[in-house]
């Protein structure tokens, strides 16, 4: 019997309702597949931020450093700016452990409400690869002549051959083993000349390498109007830091599953734990309800188990989610009366 | 009888399929309305490139500083690259005329196939407002180790005081004069953490000039996601350079007129000419055949019309692109087999 240890960091919010019933669904999935887990429960939150001045430990990392994956629920709460909530946990943690490559997949599911015209399942299946460690998320820059009327404040976007050719090569990878062997990139080197021309040029030469790959490029003007006029096109969509986080809530949000949609931080080379989270946040107005949707959470734990090296079992808690996808229980989000501890259940129940 | 001195660009591909039908129409709306143009036509593009070596000349600046306004078509063909076109032509005049409000309607038209479920005419009707000078758009940065394996490309965004007030500022007094008086920021100072949280301060402090205005703010992520979900929530939207730019092709992308939206590029000051363009690119695919739809360089004549002092003439145009989409005849994007000049032709008679 294989047994790994996760740590679990509900976070804020409804993420403190949603993990334990992605630990539900996983024990339930552990018992048909022979896995065992050690949860670490971890209570890195705005909460402890309010009583201990930081969001985690200062040593937090080097705690989590030897788990097996981390099982993260959202980060952020009123009364604490993002700036300190997400820059205190989880981008540090995106960037502390290498989790270099976002996975975070496109799909119309059976029984969820499509906003677009016309689509039925089947029609929309595709992922966004994002980077997840540099780009436009810098922290580097600053203001000048600050409170006067020259005042400016002025970032860097910073693009490395490193960190553009690991998630370029991550991303040809995955498309070279999906039967449609598509590649597509977004960029914007006619606006943003510097830095995207040179992702540009990493792509073409990435590609040199996967003759089979079919490959495209579009501005991300254009390109998010073709997510909404023509889903079906796109098979593995790979993006800058900021383009992808677009990207993959644009996605979700025209396949009408924004509040269940699952995100892999991945360290693909194994050196670190990667982390699991579902697209969505806090959600602070519904929390304390026990209305909150677990989906993406459950979804986020097939997407570890399958990182695990246990797909079949990723595979059965993926489809256990579709079946209670198109028959219901659902939470009040998705137009039903469940409680999140409902669709919990039935979920664990069909693994 | 007001004479208007126009200087027309109609630049590259389709651009110079469409500007023509442009003039028709505003030629038409000039006799209803005892109007008159003086068509000073540039052949600024990239045939000029190949032939000058530059995309203009180099006081081309001066020679149109004292028209009207600017008509543009498209700029950009297959040969030369993006950076030398836009950067050579579009862009210098964006910025040397400091036309810093970026303004881009969004609106579902009878007889545009809309590609949203269950939207109809006058479910989506709102503009967003594009910073246009500054911003993520900066020519400041480059390359370090090139061609090694420590190579990077940097790049600043700059956000001034001035340049973040003054787009602000267009877009609240626009907001205060529509009946909803609702004005939407996109930002991203969770994650682009330097920058976007200034541009939110300094949306807070111009919207106590404006205490009727409502406010509200959402990240470029879910921002995106609520084009597509709740587009019946907007009213005016601002953003920066580049998500103006993004959200600019997303609105039309949802409301089925990416092919058809126009762009005025504002001096407000009206200290230099404004200029207006289709949304639409060169489109070098389809350049040639006739077919290319003039709705989009047409709306932008309205728009002009509009800056000119003509709202009368603006609104006949628009009426008459109006009865145009909705009963033909239409160009084969719209599923008809029109030509270029027959949808002119149709409109002008409209006016
Ligand atoms: C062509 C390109 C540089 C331009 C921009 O991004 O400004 C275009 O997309 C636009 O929106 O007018
Ligand atoms: C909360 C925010 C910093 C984060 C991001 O932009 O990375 C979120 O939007 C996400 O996509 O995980």
């Amino acid at each position: 019997m294989k047994t790994f240890r996760i740590a679990v960091i509900p976070g804020d919010g409804i993420g403190k309702e949603v993990v334990p019933e992605g630990i539900r669904v996983l024990e339930a999935a552990g018992r048909k597949f022979g896995l065992t887990f050690q949860w670490d429960l971890l209570p890195w939150s705005c909460e402890y931020f309010l009583a201990e001045g930081r969001m985690m430990p200062e040593d937090g990392l080097d705690r989590i450093r030897h788990h097996d994956a981390i099982f993260l629920g959202a980060v952020g709460f009123p009364g604490v700016p993002d700036h300190v909530s997400l820059w205190g946990l989880l981008i540090p943690i995106r960037r502390g452990f290498q989790q270099y490559a976002n996975v975070r997949p496109v799909r119309l599911m059976p029984g969820v409400k499509c906003p677009l015209a016309d689509r039925k399942p089947g029609d929309i299946d595709f992922v966004v690869v994002r980077e997840n460690n540099e780009g436009e998320y810098s922290s580097i820059g600053g203001r000048l002549y600050e409170g006067t009327e020259f005042e400016m404040a002025v970032q860097q976007s910073v693009f490395t051959r490193h960190g553009v050719d690991r998630i370029l090569k991550y991303a040809f990878d995955m498309a070279q083993r999906r039967p449609k062997q598509h590649l597509t990139s977004a960029t914007k080197s006619n606006g943003i000349a510097i830095t995207m021309p040179y992702w540009d040029e990493r792509f073409k030469a990435m590609g040199a390498a996967y003759p089979e790959v079919r490959t495209d490029q579009y501005h991300i003007d254009i390109l998010t109007a073709h997510f909404v006029r023509n889903p079906h096109w796109f098979d593995v969509v790979v993006g800058s830091n900021l383009f992808g986080d677009i990207l993959s809530d644009l996605g979700p949000g025209c396949t009408g599953t924004i509040a269940i949609a699952p995100s892999a931080n991945l360290n693909p080379e194994r050196e670190f734990p990667s982390m699991f989270e579902p697209v969505h946040g806090s959600a602070p107005d519904i929390f304390g309800k026990g209305i909150a949707n677990p989906v993406g959470q459950i979804w986020a734990g097939a997407m570890m188990l399958e990182h695990l090296g246990c797909p079949e079992a990723g595979q059965a808690v993926l489809a256990a989610i579709e079946t209670v996808l198109a028959s219901g229980p659902r939470t009040p989000d998705m137009g039903g009366t469940a409680s999140t501890e409902d669709v919990g259940k039935a979920i664990a129940q069909g693994v």
